[in-house]
């Protein structure tokens, strides 16, 4: 039997090229935190418990890939290191931990409550993820269907 | 140092708590493909390519998550074999799973174009997500903040 895997350089499914820069738990919690506005390497490891040399392959990985960038910096009588931020597109991935944050209270309540809150920064107001057509009108979650778009051809 | 770890019951933050039942590669991708229909391990196998031994793994930790629901189906001359639907805890995963494509779509571009759609199944219309505040009103995604609820107390 073939062995067909997403690891391929390309797969087609946009879902599996995504995840093949953001399909490791780890990878997201690190873009969770940088969303919340950490930067340095010591803020990630302490926030997330994550070994050093584990964080320093996934940041590694998040770099290469275009979703964080490295910058220099030096306090006074300290070494050259290193601060981590997001690029473009790494801030587009608000999105998806958007999504998994609303995944997650719905169906996985803490008895404390959430913990993060996505709000608009101009109104302060909360703010959820929500699908909306073409022309901007909501659609309910259950009128939507995810296609493969060969079947339309 | 103490070791924290996120695999830990409950962890405080609802993105890794979602993380904890999705936060791997295969398993999205077997959400993906059972919110485009499939139901049957042979066809999560062959659309994945994935060993057997793992399918069946993903698929009772979903089960077992109460995201999947696992039904008993027999077709003449066979043994009962088992199939597997999306719970509404796993339908919901629809966002989480479109937020990765629309990621996809717009950061890794295939050059043969989108493979999945999502539209509306009653106008037909393609459907995006988009932020909106708790009037309904769309809030474009650089003024949306992620922040810790805890920073609020």
């Amino acid at each position: 039997m073939p062995t067909k895997t997403d690891r391929a350089p390309e797969p087609r499914c946009s879902i599996a090229r995504s995840l093949q820069v953001v399909g490791e738990r780890w990878t997201l919690l690190i873009i969770r935190d940088a969303l919340a506005g950490r930067t340095r390497f010591a803020d990630f490891r302490d926030s997330l418990g994550i070994a050093s040399d584990l964080l320093t392959s996934r940041l590694n990985a998040l770099v290469e890939a275009g979703v964080m960038e490295r910058r220099p910096y030096r306090e006074p009588g300290a070494r050259v290191r290193h601060s981590y931020h997001l690029s473009p597109a790494g801030e587009e991935l608000l999105a998806v931990l958007a999504s998994l944050q609303q995944w997650g209270d719905a169906n996985r309540p803490h008895e404390a409550g959430p913990s993060m809150l996505s709000r608009s920064r101009s109104s302060g107001r909360p703010v959820r993820l929500a699908f909306v057509d073409d022309a901007g009108r909501p659609v309910p979650p259950e009128d939507v269907d995810l296609v493969y778009a060969s079947a339309d051809r």
